[in-house]
C-alpha cells in the first residue's frame, strides 16, 4: 500500500490547469470556471486559446424561463439581468438555475498550440456550456427584444484547449443547426442507452417514455431512441397544443400521452396505459418536479435519464429510494463523442423532426 | 397512434396512491410525500400502514453538518431547529439541504393490509428517507446532546406499503446496525456496477476510486467493490487523521491518496500518480464541490456513481460537458434490493471495516 500526498499549488498553471481554463478563474481561485463565481475573459488569448467574436448566445431554457418568470416577461428587465450576469461574472451563468447555454460567432484568433483544429474567418458554435465560457457583451444586447432565448448579440469569447466547437454546416440555417447543436447530447447518450437496452433485453425492444416530447432534446431523443430500436415510444406532452404538434410529427412517436410531468401517480398512470411502463425514460421537461413521475413510469431494473437542467439529485435519489424503486438514474452528460454530427444527421433525415424544429425556432 | 388523456382527479386515493402515502400530504396537495412541504403524522393508521414508536433518529451527514454550522456548534439552537422543522413540516427533512435521514424504533400497530411483514414489538430500523416518513417528536429531545447526527428520542411515525423497514439483527449492536443500514445503497450499487465493468473490461478488473474512503458509505463501498472484482482500489481522503484510519484498516484500499476532493485537478493528479484513472469513481464525500474532480478522475468511457446529497445536478451535466469527459454519471439510489442483507454481511465478514464504523460511532 502506497500512500501519496496531493501535489504542493503550483505557482504557474500545469498544462492540464490551462486547457481546462483555470487560469482565467478570478474568483475563487483553483476551481474550475464552471464552478467560479468570476472570470477574467479578457480578449488577449494564451497559445492554446481561441478568441471567438460572438453574433448569437442562445440561452439554456431553464435559464431563459426562470429570468422570464422573475421579471415577469419585461423585455428591458431581462436584458438588464442578463446584461448584469455577464458584466459581474465574466460569463453567462445564471446564478438561480446554475445553467447557462451556448454561442456562435466566426473564429477571430487561434493560439499556436490549439488542439481544436480551427481557422480564423470559420463560423462556429461552441458545444460547452456559456457557464464556463469567458464572454463580455459589448453592444448591449440592443438587438434583442427579450422575448425568446436566442439572444443576437456583439462581443467575445474565448475557448480552452479542452472545449468543444462545431464549424456550421452549409446545407442548414444557423438558427436551426444552434438549436439542433444546443441540445445535441440528449439524442447522442438516449440513442447509446437504448441501444444497450435492445442488446440486453427482450427481442422486441425496449419501450422508451420520453417526457417533454415535442420539445427540441424530446423530439430529437425520439427520433434517436426509435433509431436505436425502441419498439414502442411514448411521447408525454403537458397539454394539448403539444400534443398537436407532435400529431403532425408522424411516426416519431407510437403513443401520445398528455400529463403533468410534476404528478407522480397521474403520469406514472397515463404511460402505463399506452404501454408502460418504459424501460428507458427520458426526461426533457425544463420544470422543476419531475423526478417523481419519471421513476414512476419506469419499470424495475429500468432506466432514468435526466436532461432537464432542473432536475433536483436529492429529489431524484430520495425518490426513487422513497419509492421502493430500483431504478438506474442517469445525470445527462452534454458531452457524448460525435453528438453533434449525430443530431445533424438525425435532422436531414427526420422531415417531421426538422418541421418542429422550424416552427419552434419560428415561434 | 393514440391519444390518453391524463385521469380525472380521484376524489379518494388509489391503490397506488395509497401506497406511496399521498392522503398524508397536506401541501402542496398532490405531490409524494417526499416532495412535500407538509405531511398528515396523525398517529391514526390506514389499513396498508404501520406505526412505529420510535426510539431514534439518526440524521444524513450532509442535514447535520449542515444544521451544525448554521448554528455554529449551539446544541440548544441545533436541538431548536429539528424540533422546528418536524412540527412544521411533519417529517424531518431539513429544507437546505432537502435531506434527511433514518430512524429506529419498535413496531406498535400494523394495518391488516400492510405488506410489509412486520409484527407489533419488532425493532426496526427504516430504510427509506425521513424526507417521506410523516414524524411527530414527543420528548422535545432532551437526551440528546445535539453533538452527533445519531438523536435519541421518543414519538411515532408511520410507515406506507411501499416503505422498506428491516428487522434490526441480534448479532449486532443497534447503533452499528443503523449506521450500517444507513448507508447500505452505497456498497450495494457499487457492487452492481463494478462487476459489470469487470465483466465489460480488461481481464484484470476495473480501477475503482473512492472519494471519502474512510467514511462509512465510503469504506462498506470499498469491502463491495473488492468482493466485486475490482483490480485496484484507490482510496481518497481529505487529510492525514483520515489516512491513519484507513491505514488501520488493512487491505481495504490498495493506495491511499490525500488530496481535497473539491481541487478537481489536484485530485485527478493524485489519484492518476496512484494508478489511475479510476474506471468506477464512487462520491461518498458529504461536501459539496466534488463533482469536478470525480469527473476528472475518471477515464473516458468510466462511470461516477454520486452518493452525496450534496451533489449538484447541473455542476455534475455542465461538468462533464465543459470538460469534454463521456463518462457515466449514476445518481446514487438509496435502494436497491438486498441492500440492507448485503451491507450488514460484509461488516459481519470485514473485521477492518467493522473495526472502522465502531471508530465512527464512538466519535
Amino acid at each position: 500500500m502506497t500512500s501519496i500526498p496531493s501535489p504542493f499549488p503550483l505557482a504557474a498553471a500545469s498544462p492540464l490547469e490551462a486547457a481546462l481554463g483555470l487560469h482565467r478563474v478570478l474568483e475563487p481561485r483553483g476551481v474550475l470556471p464552471q464552478a467560479a463565481w468570476r472570470l477574467d475573459p479578457s480578449p488577449s488569448i494564451a497559445v492554446d486559446e481561441v478568441l471567438v467574436r460572438v453574433d448569437r448566445l442562445n440561452l439554456d431554457a431553464a435559464s431563459y424561463r426562470q429570468l422570464r418568470e422573475a421579471h415577469g416577461g419585461d423585455a428591458d428587465k431581462i436584458r438588464a439581468a442578463v446584461l448584469d450576469i455577464v458584466a459581474t461574472r465574466g460569463k453567462m451563468q445564471n446564478p438561480v438555475t446554475g445553467s447557462g447555454g451556448m454561442l456562435t460567432g466566426t473564429v477571430a484568433e487561434v493560439g499556436p498550440e490549439s488542439p481544436l483544429g480551427l481557422r480564423p474567418g470559420q463560423r462556429i458554435a461552441t458545444l460547452v456550456s456559456l457557464t464556463l465560457t469567458p464572454l463580455v457583451i459589448a453592444d448591449s444586447l440592443a438587438r434583442w427584444d427579450g422575448r425568446s432565448e436566442q439572444v443576437p448579440c456583439d462581443g467575445h469569447a474565448v475557448l480552452f484547449a479542452r472545449s468543444i466547437a462545431a464549424v456550421l454546416p452549409d446545407d442548414l440555417s444557423p438558427e436551426l443547426a444552434l438549436a439542433v447543436m444546443d441540445v445535441c447530447g440528449a439524442p447522442a447518450l438516449t440513442q447509446r442507452i437504448v441501444r444497450e437496452s435492445a442488446a440486453a433485453g427482450p427481442a422486441a425492444g425496449p419501450v422508451v417514455a420520453i417526457l417533454g416530447a415535442a420539445g427540441k432534446s424530446g423530439s430529437l431523443s425520439a427520433a434517436a431512441a426509435r433509431a436505436a430500436g425502441a419498439a414502442k415510444i411514448i411521447g408525454v406532452v403537458p397539454h394539448e397544443a403539444e400534443a398537436q404538434l407532435l400529431r403532425g410529427a408522424g411516426a416519431l412517436v407510437d403513443a401520445i400521452v398528455i400529463a403533468d410531468a410534476r404528478d407522480p401517480v397521474g403520469v406514472a398512470a397515463a404511460v402505463e396505459r399506452a404501454g408502460g411502463p418504459a424501460d428507458v425514460t427520458v426526461v426533457c421537461v425544463d420544470a422543476p418536479g419531475c423526478e417523481g413521475g419519471a421513476i414512476l413510469s419506469t419499470a424495475q431494473g429500468g432506466t432514468v435519464i435526466f436532461f432537464s437542467m432542473a432536475t433536483s439529485f436529492s429529489a431524484a435519489a430520495l425518490g426513487a429510494e422513497g419509492m421502493a424503486a430500483d431504478v438506474r438514474m442517469l445525470v445527462g452528460n452534454g458531452y457524448v463523442p460525435g453528438h453533434a454530427d449525430l443530431a445533424l444527421e438525425l435532422i436531414r433525415t427526420n422531415p417531421a423532426v426538422r418541421a418542429l424544429f422550424e416552427r419552434r425556432i419560428a415561434e
